[in-house]
């Protein structure tokens, strides 16, 4: 076990018709001035923006910013920093999911802080202090809601990065499953998707004895994989629905990892993707290159990919070797079976592109990726990314 | 699922010397009063207590108390609380295991209260605000350094009651494992008896499809089983010591029942007894009364029962009555095999003892305990009683 340091101190308020006791939740946190984010218009189809409103109205002031689009741009944020400032809010209410809860950390990091919001992304400046920040859920993927990290993308310089704060971790998530019914059966599959690779790529990490969080990992891939399968055979179904809503949220605050290291390493090359090309989804850019990097590295650590497969899979192979790649195999399966992707062509990736994808992913050859089962160098990268080319 | 509102916001210092941290964390916290409190020496022995008064007279006021016992008695909260109202403390430190955190939590309900804070116990009163309270743990068992319970005995009333609140649940514990080497084999069977059993209670409890947190509740149980028998093996086996620790963490905090409901059956049974038999060391208690009424009841849901031997002992049987029957009696072996008492024989209690156990568990024949698979009447708990006297 290593040393740690672990909180996670969002209170989830989770169940049916969650978000009406929005105002009892602000109250209980003593919060008044509100900053309402969301994006791009999904929330008033869903009549979800007008409930907002009008509890709003009903006792806290309020300003308002919208647009927060899908791998978030740090403009945006910076525009809605500019009102914060003014503003003064108490709290930075993010209503949608990742795109605009990871906007409102932003934000919320960049009130207390003089520079560019872009600078904790790049590393400059660590965040010390910031805003409080709460959410209305209305997707389940990013498990940004518990996350102590922020991804934000920057056109200019076409990167997509995160950073890692206790300070990012929000004070409150409302959840409603009842609210992701409508979301379409593409966003549910990525969101799925996204969810697995959270505990997977802190499965995939270096482990001592009685390692719970490993098992608390491939659980939560396992009970994943079937409410995901449900929810996509009926969108309306409440108990998988629900199920896909709270794994996403155990999935990233820490809890699949905890008392082990394990820097991730399927994510940081998913950036490379959609850090170059802004329209493909997160998670089904995970779905994509997990079983390329997993065919790639399984021979040096067999035993914890067929753990994997027995576990998640119930399959068994005559040797560990065997075991690891069916279960490699399965997960490929999976992912094609729910609609994700499964080559570079699919998401309109050529061998052209390639170069830049190496060089942003490994920041121009200057750094090696991931550590485990070893660092990933420019040429590891290449042939993952050469391999999802055929 | 069923609704919930789940908070689990206690920073966890895990490591090897955490407990050097201690000032760095009461300043984060910005905690410059302290109220420490310990139990009956056994932290002079094995140093740490000087480490700690040295850390207070670094740059922080403190006062002390100290003499809590097992099963803690409402009379020393009484005086302590005295003391902490005069002192008027920003912390209370709780320095030791259950019994201490549990004292700690009453007197930080009993601050902002003017009655007596046996009141909360007894529920004649719902606890809103507490003082904050963290602590450095010396043994690992009752899981209350991040639970919501508190629980107390009374003397004069026979009677050990807890209390359910989000106010009881600690800012902070520091826990390192090294502190746990010199814990008896005794002390260290009964943890792990206890912490198994706060994560099995929630197991037993209705589930609905995909519940993640009753597979999160078996791997903990079989981690903890097998690291309870590497530290009974070898006391000094740091992994065993720190998955033990950080299990117990996790196993009173909510997590492996979330989304579900389990009132607790074998706790409140044992309750009875060390309430009567002071001298009955709580997780002794737990050890022999789980297998009695699982034994009692598992016809009721034969399913459930037969899960838990699949996936905590890899065995199965004929069909699912057989596997659940081969889980209570591994169940069973495990406890005896780890020095716990499987009958009131070894415990001092006797024939004559029954009536007064039952009337305390049942108060008087006038409420059921637990809910699944059903609500124990008053004759369950006498049968279940009855058969330990063998």
């Amino acid at each position: 076990m290593n040393d740690f340091t672990f909180v996670t101190p969002t209170k989830i308020y989770f169940g049916k018709n969650a978000e009406d006791k929005l105002a009892e939740v602000l109250n209980e946190f003593g919060f008044k001035r509100v900053f309402l984010l969301h994006g791009c218009g999904s929330i008033k189809k869903i009549g979800l923006y007008d409930k907002i409103i009008k509890i709003l109205k009903s006792g806290f002031v309020y300003e308002e910013v919208s647009g927060v689009r899908a791998n978030p741009e740090i403009g945006l944020v910076r525009e809605a920093l500019a009102k914060a400032k003014v503003f003064k809010p108490d709290v930075i209410l993010a209503v949608g999911g990742g795109s605009v809860l990871d906007t409102a950390k932003s934000i919320a990091a960049g009130y207390y802080y003089d520079g560019d919001p872009f600078d904790f992304n790049l590393k400059k400046v660590v965040c010390k202090k910031s805003l409080p920040v709460g959410s209305i859920l209305t997707i389940s993927a990013a498990g940004s809601e518990l996350s102590d990290s922020c991804v934000i993308q920057n056109d200019e310089l076409h990167i997509k990065q995160g950073f890692n704060s206790d300070h990012n971790r929000p004070v409150f998530t409302i959840e409603n499953p009842e609210l992701t019914f409508s979301v379409s059966s593409y966003q549910t599959a990525a969101g799925v998707s996204d969810i697995m690779m959270h505990s997977l790529e802190r499965y995939f990490g270096e482990s001592g004895p009685y390692q719970l969080s490993d098992e608390w990992a491939l659980d939560l891939v396992r009970s994943t994989m079937e409410a995901g399968l449900a929810a996509l055979k009926d969108p309306r179904d409440y108990e998988a629905r629900a199920a896909i809503m709270l794994n996403s949220s155990l999935s990233h605050n820490g809890l699949t990892g905890l008392g082990k290291a394990a820097p991730f390493v399927v994510h940081p090359l998913e950036h490379a993707l959609s850090g170059y090309h802004a329209d493909i989804t997160h998670g089904a850019g995970i779905a994509l290159i997990y079983p390329a990097w997993a065919a790639h590295v399984y021979k040096k650590d067999v035993k914890k990919f067929a753990h994997l497969t027995k576990r998640v899979f119930d399959k068994e192979g005559a040797n560990d070797e065997e075991t690891a790649i069916i279960g490699i195999r399965l997960m490929k399966e999976f992912f094609h079976s729910i609609g994700m992707p499964t080559s570079f062509k699919e998401v309109g990736i050529t061998k052209e592109d390639l170069p830049n994808l190496v060089s942003l992913a490994t920041g121009n050859g200057t750094r090696t990726v991931g550590r485990y089962p070893q660092p990933l160098e420019k040429e590891d990268v290449e042939a993952i990314f050469a391999s999802l080319l055929d």
